[in-house]
């Protein structure tokens, strides 16, 4: 098959929006719209739904000819055979979405790895080695929260116990190994690069920020990764009566922390950094009770390590002075002292900025080049979420592929890709794990 | 019985102290310290342990001789017979706790009461007219979020349907009707004040604030109650990814309901009012998504009803500036602006300020200085919280007594009053209801 073959290999865009939709019935969330299939999603990592949707996945690779590979951390690999065997080039991504997430996130590149299968079936194509699809566990940290834990186990960059015992957050008492029981999802293999090594991976997933759609572009081809970190900060003050406690009398743990997030957003604006806080618990939780503790979560971002550094430093350099009464950014003008408060901080996940392999990345570009046909259609871009891509690159050659999202809009039941980008994207997919694939039989890659 | 007899009749503070640990075993809370009475109290309206404590109340008071009378709000008027028919004089508080409350809030007032019952068998007192003890249902409006509501439906202020249908807070199904039924207070008669009317009310309290510990005082004589106001506000943003959206991109809920905190404690601060957010929940609640929608409790007191007014209206008008846009006492200085936010209020529960009776407030000084034999540890007082002695008011001859805090803590386990003092306390109560019943039966008041 030659380079130019490729181009007759077009996926069919009706069966896989009708596979994705279908899907999407397993954990349907919020509806935004009046057409059946403008619903968000809420398919929770090792829910029911998520079980339903892992069998689907199961069942339908197995019947395109793969073998199923199932490790302990859940994470289903499901490999075609090649002409030879060897390391299989994997696409990648989830089919767990936020609480109030959307229908693309993830689960557009678990289907367009599927499209891939049912396209090489259709035609018959045998590969030079294995191609697969590898559906990662709990990749939002929505309900275990670390994101992307599962591959980060995989790469053995985050110790299997941890993932394990990672509690459900909410206050319930499941695990991630207690779920992965309960579904049925327990793999017996290790969760590691070293009994499931890939040769590449390649994952497809939409934007989830502005950029493609104001460029009026179509497909990003992604070098890496920005830096993030994730935080649980504590407030630690002292309940009391709202009617009979003098503001002067206060340790008011929510008015501290109420504090401390305005001030993380301008040390976000001074660093062109970003910061936000997305889950906030305050005990114990009384109209007329001052709460004594507040904890809420911090996530900070910026493209490179260094000024994720220094925010870092920054904010708890800060906090403290706040937590002491200090009036940092003149927060307390116009404020009655209160008693001072105590503040601990807790390190939840960390993920370095990311760079990507060249190899995989001169493949997708390739590929998006061919299916668009317009070099000015295709962006070079740095993402700024996290993906499992930044696990897998740790350990095999990795890129990603990027197609617009409406609006920016992502972890919202408004987030849209319309059907035609999605074939675009897919169709990049697909010709990058060939072109990979091709380049490994000239044995061009350093890790054919 | 002249009025030097009163002096004869001491109630038994080991007895009191005993009974009032001891049914503090239903609904224990947080271990404060090593002793077995140093936990707090968790004992939420109409709960198992607050069915418990009910049973305790009727078992004990009947024993004592009194006739029950349960409401349909579930308010128990235990009622003992006096020389002649007539209405009786109460003294009357609450058994429901904070989630996180203490041993003395609402209890004290009870157990007083009761103690008060045992001292009339001890020395086969007949007072005049009847005497009774009153356990009003969701005094604190922890679990459902009227305080106060159920003397609020006796005083027919608060429809019964309202409070019936009241749901509990944290999104649970019960409402105040199926907890009655539940645990089998849901009364027959009519809660309201003309089928159930009281000659007087009168109730024991801890101070809940430092006022009568910092000025060595032990008694407090209670004129009145300051006014407070609850609402929730809602903020309504827009869920994104945290790491894809850019800050200016951002209708961050979360940042604004931080800056409204912020703001409400400074316009507390102009207006010598109170604020506080003692509830805030966000969803949907995930570390790397922007949420979309906050709801926050806030609490706003003042001794005089123009100034409640006065913050109100502050808050409201700099509130939606702030949504807007608009940089309200600097805060979005060194900021990124983003896009606007909505914001919705509702109003939960408004207390004017009150005034309790001059014949009412007038037996609570004469028996606190027969009491303590000492006018300087005597002081007048307005209470910081709402009671349900502020509806009484409006219905009754009305006044309260209030003995210190340790450290004004209350709304916390560590919540604290001496023995000695809560036994002050005890016999001020049992005094004052005595001296009202003689007052009524020379026709000195208004209300015989």
């Amino acid at each position: 098959m030659q380079d130019g073959d490729f181009k007759a290999l077009k996926i069919d865009q009706g069966r896989m929006m009708d596979s994705l939709h279908s899907i999407c019935s397993f954990g349907t969330g919020k509806r935004w719209g009046s057409a059946p299939t403008e619903t968000g999603m809420s398919r929770l990592a090792l829910s029911d739904s998520d079980k339903q949707a892992r069998d689907w996945f199961v069942d339908t690779t197995t019947a395109l000819g793969c073998a199923i590979n199932l490790d302990a951390m859940g994470n289903i690999f499901a490999v075609r055979p090649g002409r030879q065997s060897g390391l299989a080039t994997f696409a990648g991504s989830h089919l767990d979405t936020q609480p109030s997430g959307g229908r693309y996130d993830g689960i557009l590149g678990i289907l367009a790895g599927i499209e891939m299968l049912r396209v090489l079936e259709d035609h018959h194509i045998e590969t030079e080695f294995p191609v697969g699809v590898v559906n990662w566990t709990n990749e939002e940290g929505a309900r275990f929260p670390i994101s992307m834990v599962s591959s980060g186990v995989w790469a053995e960059d985050i110790p299997l116990a941890r993932a394990h015992n990672l509690k459900e957050v909410g206050g319930g008492k499941a695990t991630v190994k207690s779920e992965l029981e309960r579904i049925g999802y327990l793999g017996t293999m290790p969760a590691s690069y070293k009994s499931m090594p890939m040769a590449a991976h390649f994952e497809l997933h939409i934007e989830q920020g502005p950029i493609l759609e104001t460029e009026r572009q179509k497909v990003g081809v992604v070098h890496g990764v920005q830096a993030y970190r994730w935080f649980t900060v504590e407030v630690q003050g002292r309940d009391a009566h709202t009617g009979t406690t003098p503001l002067a009398n206060r340790a008011d743990a929510m008015l501290l922390a109420a504090r401390l997030i305005t001030h993380a957003h301008r040390l976000a604006t001074t660093h062109s950094a970003m910061a936000a806080t997305g889950i906030l618990t305050l005990t114990p939780g009384s109209t007329n009770t001052i709460p004594g503790t507040v904890r809420f979560a911090l996530d900070v971002r910026a493209p490179a390590d260094a000024t994720v550094d220094a925010m870092e430093a920054d904010l708890k350099a800060d906090f403290a002075a706040l937590a002491a009464g200090e009036n940092i950014g003149g927060l307390l003008d116009g404020s009655t002292p209160g008693k001072p408060l105590n503040i601990s901080w807790q390190t939840d996940s960390v993920s370095p900025a990311t760079l990507f392999h060249a190899d995989c990345i001169a493949a997708v570009r390739a590929a998006a080049e061919a299916v668009t046909g317009d070099k000015g259609l295709v962006r070079d871009m740095t993402s700024g979420a996290g993906h499992d891509s930044v696990y897998a690159s740790r350990r095999c050659p990795t890129s990603m592929i990027f197609v617009p999202s409406r609006n920016g809009v992502s972890h919202n039941p408004e987030e849209y890709t319309s059907p035609e980008d999605c074939a675009v994207g897919a169709e990049v997919l697909l010709q990058s794990v060939l072109r990979y694939d091709r380049l490994r039989s000239m044995g061009a890659t350093g890790s054919g």
